[in-house]
Formats: C-alpha cells, sequence, structure tokens
C-alpha cells in the first residue's frame, strides 16, 4: 500500500470514529469533493461508503472503470450508473447509515430512501467531513503551497510583461493573468477573477468588465488557481500611475490593518479577535463603515471553507489550518483598496504563502 | 417596462400557471440560476418568490442593495442575510408553497421548514422551470447563437495561428483556446477543456495533460464559452499530419453518423430516433461498441440540459429546442474521434450554430 492510500484510510478513520460516537454504522458520501478527499479518486461521478469497521466500498459508472482501479487501489469498487444506490444496498442490515444532509438535494434524498433496504436507517450527518478537512495534513499544506506559489508567479509575469497597464481593460488583464496561471499548471481559475479598476475598485464583488483602466487609477486583483484539486487565493492593489493623497491614505490604513491581521493569526486566537484585529485599524482611521466584509476565510478543497474569520466567527485558530486575511475599504465614487494574503496557521507565527509585495506598487 | 422586464414576466407567468395547475400558490425560487432566469438578476445570492396572482417577491443581501434595483427594477426587492427564509414569511397565510426539490439541500428545506409560518404548507416542486428553460425565446437563442459563434471564432484563430501542432502539449494548446474565448469576451469556460491527443483521443473525458502532440495523431478538442449567463458547445477532430487508414476511416464513419444525427433532429422527431440514426451509422460499420455515450444534450443556462437524445430519451423535439449531436467513436489503443455540433430546431432543417468545416482537417 502507497503512502497516499494510507493518508486517505486516516481520514476515513478519522471520519468513521467521529461517527461512531453518534451512533452511525456507516456514512454515505455523496459530494464528490469529499468522496475525493476520502479515496483519492478524481473522477466526475461516484460515491463511498465509510464504515464503522474501517472498511470502505465505491461506486462509479462505466467511464471510469479504470481510472478507479489505478486511483483508488485498496477500496472494492462497484461500477453502476446509480452509484449511491448501489452502495446502500451493500449495507449490512440493521445498520444506521448517514448521509450528507448539506449536499444530498430533497428529491437525491427520496431516491435514496426508496433504494434503502427495509431495516436500514437513514440519518442527516452534517459538517462531519468539514471537521477533519479544518486542519490539513502534509500533503494538502504542500499542494496549498505550490498553488499559491505558481499563482503569484503568475501574477509577477503579468506585472513584469507590462500587462498590467493604463489602456487595457479589465477584461484583457484578468485573461491575460489567467492564460499565465493556466501555463503554470492551473487547471482553471478558483473563481472568476476580479480585476477592479478606478471606480469599480470600490466594489468588492466586480468582476472584469470591458472598462478601461485609466492613469492614476488603483487596481486590485484578486485571483486564485485550481490545481489537483485545491486552490489558492490572494488579492493585490496596483497604482497605475501616481494615486492621489486619498487613495494613498485608504491604501496604508488597509495595509496597517491587514498586517496586524497577519500577526493576530496563531494558533489559539479566536477567530472573533482576528477579525477584530483587522477592523479595529480601520475603524481607528475612520474608514469603519467602508470595510463591508468579513476579514478571512479557510482555503482548501473549496477556495472558500471553514474556518471564517468575521465578527459572528466561532472557535478559534489551531495549526494547520489555513486562513486568508483580506480587509478592504470601498469607498463609493472615491476607489477602494483590498490586500489578501493566504496563511497557513502554525505554532508561531503563521506562515504567508502568498509571497508577494505588500508596499503600493506604483506601475 | 423594457422589453427585457416582459420577458421575465412572461416566464414567471407561465411558471405560476404551471403551478396553478398543482395547487401551488406560490413558488420559492432557490436555485440561482433560476432566480436570473425569471428575474434578471445575476448577483449570486438571492430568492425569488412566484405566486399565482402574477406577483413576484425578490430578496438579496447587502452587497447587490444597488444592482438589484437596477436589474430588477419591476419586482419588490428586501435586503436581508437569510434570502429564503424572509420571503417565506412574507406568503399569505394558508398557502401551498413549492421549493426547489431538486436543488434545495436536506439541511436547507429543514432551516425553511423551520422559518416557515405555522399555517404555511411546502410542498417539492421538480422541474417546473426546466419544462419552461426547455424551449427558448428570442434572447436565449440570440445568446446561445452568439456564444458559439464566438467559440467558433476562437477555434479558427487557434487553428489558423498554428497553436494546434505538434510539440506542444495538450494543457498549452486548451490554454491558448480559453484565453482566445476570454478575450472574445468569454466570461469562463463552459466546462474544463478537452484537448486528447494520440492515445487520450480513446478516450472520451479525457482534461488536457502535459503530454506533447506528435505527428499522425488525432486531436479531440471539445470546448465552449459561458458568456451572459448562456453557454456554448462544440467538438472537433484533428489530424495532426496525414493518419491512418484506420483513424481516416473511423473519422469518415463518425462524420457520417453526425451528419444523420442532424438531418434526424427536427420538430416532432423522437429523441430515441435522433439517437438511433447517429447509433445506426456507427453500428453498421462495425463500431457499435466503441460508441460509448450518448448522441446529445440541450445547452443553455446549464451547459448540459434537457432535452436528451440517448437510447432512453424520453419526449420528442419541439421548435425552439436546442441539441448537441456528438456522436465518437473510441478504440482503446489506437484512438478515437468525436463530432460535435448545436443545432437550434426549427420548423425545418435545423439551424447549425457552431459553425466550423467538419470534412477532416489536416494540420
Amino acid at each position: 500500500m502507497s503512502l497516499a492510500d494510507t493518508r486517505f484510510e486516516t481520514r476515513r478513520r478519522k471520519l468513521a470514529s467521529a461517527l461512531a460516537a453518534k451512533r452511525i454504522d456507516d456514512v454515505l458520501i455523496t459530494h464528490i469533493t469529499h468522496v475525493r478527499y476520502l479515496s483519492g479518486f478524481s473522477g466526475s461521478n461516484g460515491a463511498l461508503l465509510v464504515s464503522k469497521d474501517r472498511t470502505a466500498k465505491i461506486a462509479t459508472d462505466g467511464r471510469y472503470t479504470t481510472q478507479i482501479g489505478e486511483e483508488v487501489p485498496d477500496i472494492p469498487a462497484t461500477i453502476t450508473r446509480k452509484v449511491a444506490e448501489e452502495l446502500l444496498t451493500q449495507v449490512v442490515e440493521g445498520h444506521r447509515v448517514g448521509f450528507e444532509a448539506d449536499y444530498l438535494s430533497v428529491s437525491q434524498l427520496e431516491v435514496l430512501k426508496k433504494a434503502c433496504p427495509e431495516d436500514v436507517t437513514l440519518v442527516p450527518v452534517s459538517g462531519a467531513v468539514e471537521d477533519i478537512r479544518l486542519t490539513k495534513d502534509g500533503l494538502e499544506l504542500h499542494r496549498l503551497e505550490e498553488a499559491a506559489a505558481l499563482a503569484t508567479e503568475a501574477l509577477e509575469q503579468l506585472v513584469d510583461a507590462g500587462e498590467l497597464a493604463a489602456g487595457r481593460s479589465e477584461r484583457d488583464i484578468a485573461a491575460d493573468l489567467e492564460y499565465r496561471m493556466r501555463q503554470l499548471g492551473a487547471e482553471r481559475p478558483s473563481f472568476d477573477t476580479i480585476v477592479a479598476s478606478g471606480p469599480n475598485s470600490a466594489k468588492p464583488h466586480h468582476g472584469a468588465s470591458e472598462r478601461i483602466v485609466q492613469e492614476g487609477e488603483l487596481v486590485t486583483i484578486d485571483f486564485g488557481m485550481h490545481r489537483l484539486g485545491f486552490n489558492s487565493d490572494m488579492t493585490r492593489t496596483f497604482a497605475i500611475g501616481e494615486p492621489n493623497d486619498f487613495l494613498r491614505e485608504i491604501y496604508e490604513v488597509t495595509l496597517e490593518s491587514q498586517q496586524a491581521g497577519v500577526r493576530a493569526s496563531v494558533a489559539g486566537a479566536k477567530l472573533v479577535d482576528v477579525d477584530a484585529a483587522c477592523r479595529t485599524v480601520i475603524e481607528e482611521a475612520g474608514y469603519g463603515e467602508y470595510f463591508v466584509h468579513s476579514t478571512g476565510h479557510g482555503v482548501g478543497l473549496d477556495v472558500h471553507e471553514a474556518p471564517y474569520a468575521s465578527t459572528t466567527g466561532k472557535g478559534e485558530l489551531r495549526e494547520a489550518m489555513t486562513l486568508t486575511i483580506e480587509p478592504g475599504i470601498y469607498v463609493p465614487g472615491k476607489g477602494g483598496v483590498r490586500i489578501e494574503d493566504t496563511l497557513i496557521i502554525t505554532s508561531g507565527a503563521p506562515k504567508v504563502i502568498t509571497q508577494y509585495p505588500k508596499e503600493l506598487t506604483v506601475l
């Protein structure tokens, strides 16, 4: 058995233990991201049954017969069109079987109920795999660091090539950045790339439009790369030509806030306190009303996942969690700034995996 | 009221009529693609309540206050964090309210049940919006034709620029094609671009790997562009240098099959018969076992949507439906071919909106 198999087996063992504590005998994994996380299978259709005795069964359709044998040599596979129903028929009599209530649709549950043997009980399960995903293992951290480093390299290339410049459209700049990420190994962007220039920089959820970037404007670029199942997430705001004093001021306040958030991101820190560390700096500078979103989120198989640093964030940071720190100031009609790093939480200072200068770059 | 508003209102009226026939007073739309389809709102968070008296209510969160006013001037909007729950509290006493059972998760339904006024009954609804989406209106057809034409243009550019060539990796070719689509207006690819060369061309669901394209090989490119909410879908197989007789033969059989499928795609034709038109040609040539998937699907807001042309396809084609015709032959170890067009069904011959030569192009 290879190292990879051991890792997936460890995850499945953690899941089975967590569920046994809730008197659940088996759990039927149907969320495809979780099937991959717990087995290594990267196909687009599959289901996995994890049992309290540490065994597992997997099912996929005929398109993936060869692939599942290669990717998941350690779990018996069934080839079928009805992956979840088929696994349900293989459950031991009298068992309580958990299903993923946060992902399974109401209609899908009805289908499962019909396929369920009479003496088997279906039980909703929520957050069980997410709890395990909260802290990352060695390979996950490695993949996340790789994706972040490659995405950062793409941004460096974009800037070095002069592609971030006045006279170009937001869309063309986004296209160039995505192309460079693709060439560096991205399977796709982690989310629609944001290139927000001038007045658009004051909209936190702007995309990339046909607007032409002008001299004297700020341009916020928020982007990520999806590679080998994992994501990256990073934001930098650039000045195209010399910005006015107001834009420089909100940049400096945002930077100070972001650095305070990074410093606060240590194992044991409460997530509300990490948020407060960022928010206080912006509030004290008088821009509190313009920081209209939360401070950060975890990054992993999903580009937004637990933990969440916000005014209502629950729990505290632990080693091997990831967290973005991304405060922003958005002043309608004047412009906006956001600066975002992704961190890995350690026993000491956090490891910043999006290494790109944060002092204002004037292009 | 603008033309656009009338169009959305027409769709909502059709929905309300369909539901009234099932004794449903209001339907709570939570699938964001359907919220957009029925209201024009393009934000990432929102819910819509459509009532049998032809009124509607919409909700989104504070990020979209301005946007929803601009995009949906004709429906009263509530700004809230809990969009679906909030609309549910606005329902008239005693009403039966439909929810989208195919999209709402089991956990989300539990949240709705808690928010639901005591005298309101929640009723699962399945396929109601999809039934309306089956036939496209004028603007939808226009958007679909635009996306298909722009994606086709991107492929032309790729070939003309010599970017589809021996010595290049599948991934680089995919990156070039996606870049060209982006520059032509794509917000993102409709799905991960497939560039399948040599032995990979025998895998219908290959992605785009680091494999280097060689002389004498076939390369299958399956790609699409997402733009303004709509998708395109098209496949061509190219020969890089002179192919051997076997590859030429499976190409010619696939082409003949594809053309038969296009000819069969007329209003009134049964979907099983469209599938059979393609399949028979391949079977009679002796390659039936290598055509391992169905013939085609609709294209619209989703890149795969009803109708489905397969051996088990239900119903028949009607005017203003869309359909792909995409037979393939995949011979492990030897190579494969797929040729795919997207059609609009009319009263006469179908309109092929992916206009690119289908005779074998040898590069």
